[in-house]
């Protein structure tokens, strides 16, 4: 029986909420109606302590009895383990499921990130690299229009896969990335209409919600 | 019994050469000593065939038997599950090396290779985005080097997890970008010095040169 707890910080500014990456964990969790506590660390003072589950001081962590992960890819994995509601159950749909996990944070995301700090900085966007960036993520989104506009879900049915993916697409949609792009949006809005996504959002919005009336 | 097979570009320009991913496969195949092949597929032309085992129209892929992955980092965790040499065999050891693999990848890579089209275009580093994007690898970086310090390989045993970790921090090192960090550059020499990096190097460089000789 699995002993989970999911950490994440105390509070954070306004801009992350909604999109602090315990959401992807909470999601995977409510498909796959697992028991879990939620825990807490300090946004601003980060200890040696969470260093020792987090090496880069980030969030979230997972702990499963004396196992703790950290990185959501890999906490997802060793999730989709647990569960059939979150990992196809033969091998050709669980070996799809585990390259569309790398595929969303090693290949969209690793483009969708830096894209969205060219944005988040309000870069004008014509410097060689900022060109280079911006064509680096159009590169990417124009393959996962067509793979998005041909199937429901990554790996056949209903995945960690989708989780980690709609929710990188979700960031590119929040800076207009998607507008030339109606597959990758249609597939955010039936990954977010999902109950479990639903939960875990008002979840996390209410977490950091409590963290601003303690303060005031 | 494995039946692999490893497919990668027919030829590349002289610059990525000796960084390709199909070295990450390369190399977590001769430390497993599995026997493989190694086929090509077309740099300048990508077919649809091409892009149905990998759908960004990159490489590298394997094929185990009737099973076809991509992302470098979900072949390796299949490589993983087929040889003791890449992966520790406790469930705490095999957690650790899943994470590494993952904060290799989406951690470290995520900020250097952004750093690294900056560097690579000339980027002046003067403009709000670079500064922000300069900042996220070295936040990650500083975070690495006590890790580094402190450990021989990342998940107590050599694993999967080195293999990808060492070769994110060879391209940082390769633009000048590890030169505050010693512990990160012994670490790359540790992971170099094996007779597997050195085979799949030389490979991967034959590999392309070979090319070069049928066009010539």
């Amino acid at each position: 029986m699995a002993d989970l707890t999911l950490t994440t910080f105390d509070w954070v500014p306004e801009t992350p909420r909604g999109y602090v990456r315990d959401l992807r964990v909470r999601c995977a969790l409510e498909e796959a109606r697992l028991p879990y506590r939620v825990e807490s660390v300090p946004f601003g003072d980060r200890t040696p302590a969470h260093f020792a589950h987090q090496p880069f001081g980030q969030v979230p962590w997972l702990t499963d009895g004396d196992i703790s992960i950290f990185e959501s890819g890999a906490i997802l994995l060793h999730l989709g383990e647990l569960s059939p509601a979150l990992t196809p159950a033969d091998p050709q749909g669980r070996s799809r499921a585990v390259e569309w996990v790398f595929a969303a944070l090693n290949s969209v995301e690793m483009a969708s990130l830096p894209w969205s700090i060219l944005k988040f900085t309000g870069d004008t966007g014509d410097t060689p690299a900022s060109k280079h960036l911006d064509a680096f993520l159009k590169a990417r989104l124009k393959h996962m229009e067509p793979v998005l506009a041909d199937r429901e879900w990554l790996a056949g049915s209903f995945s960690v896969a989708d989780i980690l993916m709609s929710d990188v697409l979700r960031l590119v949609d929040r800076f207009d990335g998607l507008a030339d792009h109606p597959a990758c949006r249609d597939y955010i809005a039936r990954a977010t209409a999902r109950p479990a996504f639903v939960k875990a959002h008002a979840d996390q919005m209410a977490h950091f919600a409590a963290a601003d009336r303690r303060a005031g």
